[in-house]
């Protein structure tokens, strides 16, 4: 009942903005993932995966250098954004990701991340534990509330986008005869 | 003194991207209507009828399985919008709809959707009774605060579209010579 | 030093969009005015008059009926608007405005615009004083805390555009070996 | 691995709508500047340089005259302004910028902006000292509540502007085939 899209953008590719916050032994990427859209047989647009905001961890590999190939990722879902966007100065929230969740992978790989408030702002955590390989890595970057405010107000901004709903201002006034509002 | 504008977008069509919050006994889905639109013979556009947030009920009939053929909807204004939009989280609010207001069936269908605090975050609900047929269907979901979080963000971002704010930004820069302001 | 731009809109007009609260007294809308343009030589565009928002009182002559021949206007400046917007449940404001101010007719009307909080929002109340006529005009509407809600999100959603910050956005990406930028 | 891009933007040119604030001693502009991008070979865009809040002020030379041939800047970065918009009415902040950081001129000139409240509003000062020509430049202007709320509404909205992140809109629909989102 449908068929994907894969129309490029008007400016013949896509853009790299990730927010990068870089310290003493690791360093984040806070980036933006849209939305993926079937098209119908009727030539209207469906949400089919929906946008995340895709956090990316590396390790500190000397002053200023960060090893990206060690890199390990976490992609906070539209609801996660929602529970960041709450969060006081006095907060925490922890969330908990198996990346092979449903499948028969499940439980091999587990993914955690802890933002934790601090006296100047937030320690954001990422921690990777996996059962074959009895591996765990950790990261740990202390945030600062000016940092966390760029984070809250960029993901604010983010998170219609990751849902879909920024395409409402794309459109042309649709006809008054259409009814598609009920009470 | 117009006529009907039913241009369509330019994508061909129209997005479907509603957020879904799915729970145990029932389900519910919040969508953004686009106001519509009257061409004034002056070729200027006038507001016909303002957008609302659409909320879409379904009861749960079996885990994780929904019957949307079951379906109510609740349209919220503008206005009521802005009521959510200031609800703390300890406050309560409730809005009552008559589908057939101002016409000669008003009164046999009512419809009230609550929104009340919980210990973690709200209980959305929504009544629907029926005087002719003497039905009374019931939909209750808990909403946590993060779920709460991101339908006030998306709402607060979608309000200036239902009212046809947000077209001031499709518009060139207008003419120093017309004249439209005054103190 | 430049000429006026006078290009209309894409989609051909103008696009009216007021919100309107009626109360038993009187009625008033809330409406966007864009800022105006100026061309520069260079090609530059640089505002010439700043956008406002433009509220309009019109009497009540009946039930739901207002006499809006009979209209008087009040257009706040964007800072009145960042003024508007932060104040609280329990805040007051009060603006001045002579619409000759500068001219050989100063001080010939005086026009005041309140916003006064009550039990349940605000009382707004427009003043126009005419020491010629010796006329005294008063508007008082009262205005739930929703309403306000409204308000506040659509005139925060508004103030860039306003203020011609909007135009951001409108620009393709430009060249990294242009020079804007210092410490 | 790229080349810069130069493309000028759709209306033909930059627009200027700087923010101004005028006060007995001095005046300062608060203008955002966007980020600029780089090509790459695969024809994506990333960010080259990151945007910034640019502030500029001059000294009062009579009765709402300023010199702005004695001009002083001071550009915000994103994280600058995450410290502004966290900025309650009794904070205060101060940053610290040396113009040729990491250049062998580095420590020659030292400019510091300080937002400090007092009881209506904030002073926002800047200070220019220069070690070799053993001067040292001070300007001071204070600003209303209404004045800072509109800073603050304005930077918000600029700041996924200055971070890339409002390119998000300018793109159709991505293909659902692509795959770049991961948990």
């Amino acid at each position: 009942t449908g068929h994907d899209v894969s129309a490029k953008g008007s400016l013949g590719g896509r853009i790299f903005a990730p927010y990068y916050v870089y310290k003493g032994k690791a360093a984040f990427s806070v980036d933006p993932v849209l939305p993926t859209f079937m098209k119908l047989d009727s030539g209207d647009l469906k949400v089919k995966r929906k946008g995340v905001i895709l956090l990316t961890f590396a390790p500190a590999i000397g002053e200023r250098k960060y090893d990206w190939a060690k890199k390990q990722h976490f992609a906070l879902s539209p609801t996660e954004v929602g529970s960041l966007l709450t969060m006081g100065p006095r907060d925490s929230s922890e969330f908990f990701h198996d990346p092979a969740m449903l499948s028969s992978n499940a439980g091999q790989m587990r993914k955690s991340l802890s933002i934790k408030a601090n006296a100047d702002g937030f320690f954001i955590s990422l921690n990777v534990a996996n059962n074959i390989l009895k591996t765990n890595e950790r990261f740990v970057v202390p945030v600062t509330t000016a940092e966390f405010a760029v984070m809250k107000t960029a993901c604010s901004f983010a998170l219609p986008h990751l849902m879909g709903w920024d395409r409402l201002t794309n459109q042309l006034p649709r006809s008054s005869t259409d009814s598609s509002s009920s009470s």
